[in-house]
């Protein structure tokens, strides 16, 4: 890949959802021990995302902060909800023109579904792959998904810039601290900050190129009636395999009244995010990823 | 024991938290199909507890709910938030004087904690006590938690009538339905009723007459600053060890740089309810009991 110009700014936000507690709590930390995130060749900043949303439980107050970054939005004085406002505050912080403009941005959440340690990449940059291939070699826990083409990639704070990701972590219940993911999180973003150190340096010497790619494909919501409550819950058997193959005929659902509803698609997927308690209202029971081994 | 008169009937009621959805989905199902919860010689209502709260995802509107039946509160007209006035309502509905005055009321709960199929007793009544050594004779996950002397057992909806318990089920994020704990608390249901039915034909012919029963003892709370934030998480060794035995001197909780607190108690302890979501902003991070064997 074309060497491009060295990160100066490096940015790790957490509490994007009030009630994530993992990257809140790792932001609050790093607050405290802000020499924890330094390196020689480049700035890091720790960033609090929702604090009114954190300082109630909620994932957010009036709207989800991270639908909220689209560029006619931040433009738009009109919206000036709690989370429009703070969307703007960050971007007034991380944007281009910013206080800190970063370069990179990490945005730390967690979720209720089976994610491991999740990098979700919205764009295939080649610096993002490396490095998510990197991060994967040295961990087995790192799955790597890319929404690119999810229709919402432009409106979430990692839109801001094209070097970032966010890192899903999980099953962890909201408005719960668990060590264990904590601890594991911690260590990927010290793994990346090390990278991201050693790629100043143009010291990289990647030997591992494979990459394990999920690329998303689409969304399946629960069944509904038509007042839009729910007729069935994740089958039993699909709770907790996300990214494991989904063949046509599986089952999906499991109706209250106890019987299967199997996956009608015509090939075989890799579901994700399947029971995440955030979807429900955004109508996605799982979302769908295609998976691809690449090169990198 | 002595024989009480016959029960007449049997209140079933979910989503008292309205982001607790196994309860609140199965009341909805027992609503749609009253007969499943039908038995010859008694009545059953399924009621569902916080449609407000369940309808916008949270535990509470306004205030607990489940804080909110103590007797006083119940005649204080200067009560009149959202949960104040519903359980004014549900008091109206199953109290002594009311529409539907039960005889039992089975509360249904889940908890982000290891919790398996906990029976919380808010008293020992010989009948409760043979219920749940019933239960716990026919289905191993079952645990049995008095909280009799906790403090709070005449203020939960449960308090409403002596014979009656809460079921908690877990672990389960809060806004998740999962189907496996769906199924398990149905057929729990099904055993309880199934038993009322029995011990109203005065058939009852319980072999098994030994109980393992977890008191209340106490809480822990996390260590916190002066502001009230968080200084530690649950020690990950503690994480998911409900009802296991804490010694003294075992790891209890993790600061955010690593270091271990250990319990200082001067004797071995049962800990439940451990890193519950709801119980952070009650500054409870377990609740302590001692464990007996009965037999009753």
């Amino acid at each position: 890949m074309e060497r491009m110009t060295r990160i100066g700014r490096v940015a790790i936000v957490g509490g994007i959802h009030g009630n994530e507690l993992t990257g809140a709590y790792l932001v609050k930390k790093f607050e405290q021990f802000p020499e924890l995130i330094q390196r020689p060749s480049f700035e890091t900043l720790a960033l609090f995302g929702n604090p009114q949303a954190f300082a109630v439980g909620r994932r957010y107050i009036d709207k989800d902060l991270n639908r909220c970054f689209g560029s006619q939005d931040l433009d738009n004085p009109t919206l000036a909800n709690y989370e429009e406002c703070r969307a703007k505050t960050l971007y007034q912080i991380l944007g281009t023109n910013g206080q800190f403009p970063a370069d990179l941005i990490v945005d730390l959440h967690s979720t209720t579904a089976n994610m491991g340690l999740t990098l979700i990449l919205g764009n295939n940059h080649p610096f993002n792959l490396r490095l998510a291939a990197y991060l994967s070699s040295i961990n087995p826990l790192v799955r790597v998904y890319s929404c690119g083409v999810s229709g919402y990639s432009n409106i979430v704070l990692r839109s801001l810039c094209q070097l970032s990701f966010s890192i899903e972590v999980g099953p962890v219940a909201q408005g719960v601290l668990q060590a264990d993911f904590f601890r594991k999180t911690e260590e990927l973003i010290h793994a990346i900050l090390d990278y991201l150190e050693v790629y100043n340096q143009e010291k990289t010497t990647q030997s591992d190129r494979t990459l394990t790619l999920y690329q998303y494909v689409g969304v399946i919501d629960y069944p509904r009636n038509e007042h839009g409550e729910l007729q069935a819950m994740i089958h039993p058997q699909l709770q907790g395999k996300d990214y494991e193959p989904l063949h046509p005929g599986d089952p999906l659902f499991l109706t209250f009244d106890d019987r299967a509803i199997a996956y009608e698609g015509e090939s075989v997927v890799y579901p994700i995010f399947i029971n995440e308690a955030a979807y429900y209202e955004k109508g996605i029971a799982m979302c769908l990823t295609e998976k691809y081994q690449l090169t990198v």
